[in-house]
């Protein structure tokens, strides 16, 4: 958990304030760029049709560990966490571009595991691999995919078109990929100081499986359309629901309130949670890495939703200058943060870790 | 040199064989994917539209080394490397999405650097940056590039239409970026090995330029549109004649002959290749990151290019069965090999290197 809470923010910053900083002097200047950097995926229109084009970096040691990730799951996952990206703008990704970066480490057998887990989420979500470039590395894996989806250009859903009023809906269950994590690194630990340790990963095949190999929510996306659902805002959650309820209230210009017994947590995220002594709820709130999707929707939609088992009403927005807070179970008014895993006050031994 | 040698062959095992391999066993299933792997570029249709996506990786100590590529050049180098396969498909690159991943040896200084020289590259090139992704990662840099174009589906040129008696022709001219690359390397050497030395690059800005900041051939394609001349095949010098010219015969299926007294070579990577004992036709043939283009014309388009300074003809495709080979200044015919340094004969010195 340690070393987790350094790496996610570094990967924060670099998620919310590089990428901004480094591009906010470019100017995008073809009629065809719809909409550039600072949504899930960039939207281009020609000859009428618009198409969405994302673009995800997976490194050994950041993003996958080679000591707990099976190889035929990093593929997978590097492709159903891309193509995420695409379902977060209510659109149908159809085609993929995988570039690798190996060491001399990997074998051949390695790589063609890689792309057997490539293979299966392409085949599971009717995606083309249409093209890539291999390289040498010095020291690791370095994965990127680049995901190319299509929807009619007014079914697709920014992050900016939230308004007051709307609730906040999530997909699924949240922290489990977290917790998934926090048991992998936990017997990574024990494996390096006693090697003859078996794993103790029993009844945690939940959050062991969302850690390792997560979906996209394609179903979601379909529902909705079924429901003729058209949510006012979308993102999914990759960095974690606090960050992306950040990212939705930046771009809509608005404030939220979340309500602490409505987050949608498992149980064994619940019990995991418990037993590394982190509040379930930071888990839900920061765990990052589920691939929910996070919508809003006007509340007139609430009906169509309300008897879905997979969709959870969190909050609901408000005005900007109200901020984003949550209400918790005993009835107080925290204010949320992006970053920082100590929101509802972690345990004091978690929190003197979070360094 | 040497470490040069073995980058490029493992490189060249990637980009060759690595990617074929693992992707042989992928089908494309929708309609709106007219290419996949295999050129330099995909080929998506919908709408009547038809655009080329590519991808390229981009790792510190592979493609760059931090020793003595300035930042900026890098970020210009990625970006040019890469619309460099729009081109290569004579269509016009119009967006990119660039990827990072940076260790914590990188500052935010770097990191500016790196886009100030993606900018100025897509300032020239009029290129929109769309999207990205920032990760850190253990250790140097990596970096990923996706390039979008566009062109009339009549008009794109893959590297499997040249035919038998067709004539090949390259842009530009051919082996200074990697008789630069030599001389940084030396340098680099001499560095290490003695502090205090200051590096000798007199009259060598040529062949430096050519390999810190090459220019993608834009204005290749928009001469032959002028000509009204559309290519049967093309692809871009990026891993060297000999092996982009296996690309084209495989491709298209035919064989070439190439003559040595035409290849293109500049006067300074002439003259640095003899200092470096390697024979300059070695450098041209098997170079690479040269980023020009290399086509196939029906001869009957021969006197629309007769006059061009910078278009030379080095050869013509014969049947795939007469195989690919090269006519040397003193007459002999020697067959091409698309890797290894020692296709025409390098000096003792250097043959024995090639391990």
């Amino acid at each position: 958990m340690f070393e987790e809470k350094e790496k996610t923010s570094i990967e924060r910053l670099g998620e919310f304030k590089l990428i901004d900083h480094l591009t906010s002097s470019f100017e995008t200047k073809h009629k065809e760029t719809l909409l550039g950097v600072g949504d899930d995926a960039a939207i281009i229109k020609f000859n009428n049709a618009t198409q969405l084009v994302s673009t995800e970096i997976f490194i050994e040691n950041i993003h996958f560990d080679m000591m707990y990730s099976p190889l035929v799951h990093i593929g997978y996952k590097c492709i159903t966490a891309s193509i995420s990206d695409i379902y977060a703008m209510n659109a149908t990704p159809k085609q993929v571009l995988v570039s690798i970066a190996l060491s001399s480490k990997y074998t051949l057998q390695a790589a063609e595991e890689l792309y057997t887990g490539i293979r299966a989420a392409c085949e599971k979500y009717n995606i083309d691999l249409i093209g890539g470039d291999t390289s040498s590395s010095v020291t690791g894996m370095a994965i990127t995919v680049t995901s190319i989806g299509y929807a009619d250009e007014s079914k697709i859903v920014k992050r900016s078109g939230a308004k007051e009023g709307d609730l906040l809906c999530v997909s699924g269950d949240l922290g489990g990929a977290y917790m998934g994590l926090q048991l992998l690194e936990r017997e990574k630990q024990v494996f390096l100081e006693t090697k003859d340790m078996q794993p103790d990963l029993e009844g945690k095949d939940y959050v062991i499986g969302r850690q390792l190999r997560p979906e996209a929510r394609k179903d979601i996306i379909e529902l909705l359309e079924e429901l003729s659902i058209l949510p006012t805002s979308m993102i999914d959650v990759s960095d974690g629901l606090s960050s992306e309820i950040f990212h939705l209230c930046k771009n809509s210009n608005i404030g939220m309130k979340i309500y602490e017994d409505k987050l949608p947590i498992d149980q064994q995220t619940y019990d995991t949670a418990l037993e590394f002594n982190v509040p379930p709820t930071t888990t839900a709130m920061n765990g990052g890495e589920d691939y929910e999707l996070l919508f809003t929707l006007p509340q007139s939609q609430y009906d169509k939703i309300k008897n879905s088992l997979d969709i959870s009403v969190i909050g609901y927005c408000t005005a900007a200058h109200e901020g984003k807070e949550i209400i918790t179970k005993s009835g107080s008014v925290v204010p949320l943060e992006a970053q920082g895993w100590d929101t509802l006050g972690t345990t004091e031994e978690s929190s003197t870790e979070d360094n």
